[in-house]
């Protein structure tokens, strides 16, 4: 099992989608191996690899990329580990949950912190990350990221759900954590290794549940070096 | 089966939390009994009814309060009707939903028409509804509301999480309506019955949602006349 993985100039893995496949092996307790990766270096993966995106799976040959797939693959393919998603209406209502993360954590998280983000990818990797969040954002990189100690209040208001959740256990999926909290922790662990920034309070219930992700099977986040 | 729901002065029911249980009850087809009541008659409703909140169930003697705790009543009560809550990690998931359903939708949408919620009651619940809800939201109900023309379109960005479910089928649960989907039905019902002020956009994918959820089972929400 391959991880393909991007890494940032001081080779730290940054992507919030790599993070949640990270903790998905690691929950079901698949071994694996990661490959780093430059922006760059994606369409080069294999043949037809621009169709690829980060992070994409290597195993058996076969190539999985998307995150969400990715997870759907390991359930399917690894059926003596815990499942992590459900099928049928529960599913759907954990891909609802996909969509709150995206956009409200990783899109909150965003305007807190792309800019430096950019500062600490490697070179070769700049000006294409800077054409095309710009281009989605349809702003700079510097005016996405400024005001932001005016803004960051908005930002932890808006995960009060998260909040109400974690008021009634310590996971979002209750007494151990599941594929909620890692499409959450995604988007803390994408912040974290990619800038200072204090995104969360730390008398947060987030901040404490956050906390326990990093503690999870051995401290593996906790061993990626914040930035 | 007798439900409990809380109705205003020209008798329509406009609970969001009666809606989710009401809309359970539907999909169930458990045929049930309504018995409209005031906010001033619901400590009467049983001796020690003072701890009753609407909606209530009150089945085979049993009263059940509150519209999460209901439900699961009817999942455990009724095993042959169609199941709205799973157990375990994916009821968690579900149960984040709720959080979200009530701090997003319910929390924008009070903002919005709470206002006019209140000169709809009946004379006899208005003091009570103006005391505990201007303390609980630290402003009269007039501030509460003043300004919503400028600010609808804050209230319906933060339904993108929605929106991007429903790019993906005609339910936040797929092909079907499940208890995700009555849970944020509540929320527009209430502001429906309650206030002529148009929450959502008629371009909107979760406007064409509304439509889909008023017209279940026989058209039982849209019977239910707008304010």
């Amino acid at each position: 099992m391959l991880l393909y993985d991007l890494v940032n100039a001081r080779r730290a893995h940054f992507s919030p989608n790599g993070w949640r496949v990270r903790m998905a092996l690691l929950h079901k307790g698949i071994s694996f191996e990661v490959r780093d990766v430059l922006f760059g270096d994606v369409p080069g993966i294999h043949p037809g690899g621009d169709k690829l995106t980060i992070p994409t799976i290597e195993h058996e040959g076969k190539f999985v990329t998307d995150s969400w797939a990715i997870v759907q693959y390991l359930d399917t393919r690894f059926p003596d580990t815990p499942r992590l998603m459900a099928q049928g209406v529960e599913g759907r209502v954990l891909r609802f949950f996909q969509h709150w993360a995206q956009s409200t954590i990783q899109g909150g998280i965003a305007r807190l912190i792309l800019k430096d983000l950019y500062d600490r990818l490697d070179p070769a990797d700049q000006a294409y990350f800077r054409a095309s969040r710009e281009k989605m954002y349809k702003k700079t990189l510097e005016e996405l990221q400024a005001g932001r100690e005016e803004r960051v209040d908005a930002f932890r208001k808006s995960l009060q759900p998260m909040r109400l959740a974690l008021a009634e256990g310590p996971y979002i999926c209750g007494e151990q954590p599941g594929y909620a909290d890692y499409l959450a922790f995604g988007g803390f662990m994408w912040a974290r290794i990619s800038s200072p920034f204090a995104v969360l309070a730390e008398d947060d219930v987030v901040y404490a549940w956050r906390e326990r992700c990093l503690d999870l099977y051995g401290g593996a986040a906790r061993g990626e070096l914040p930035a």
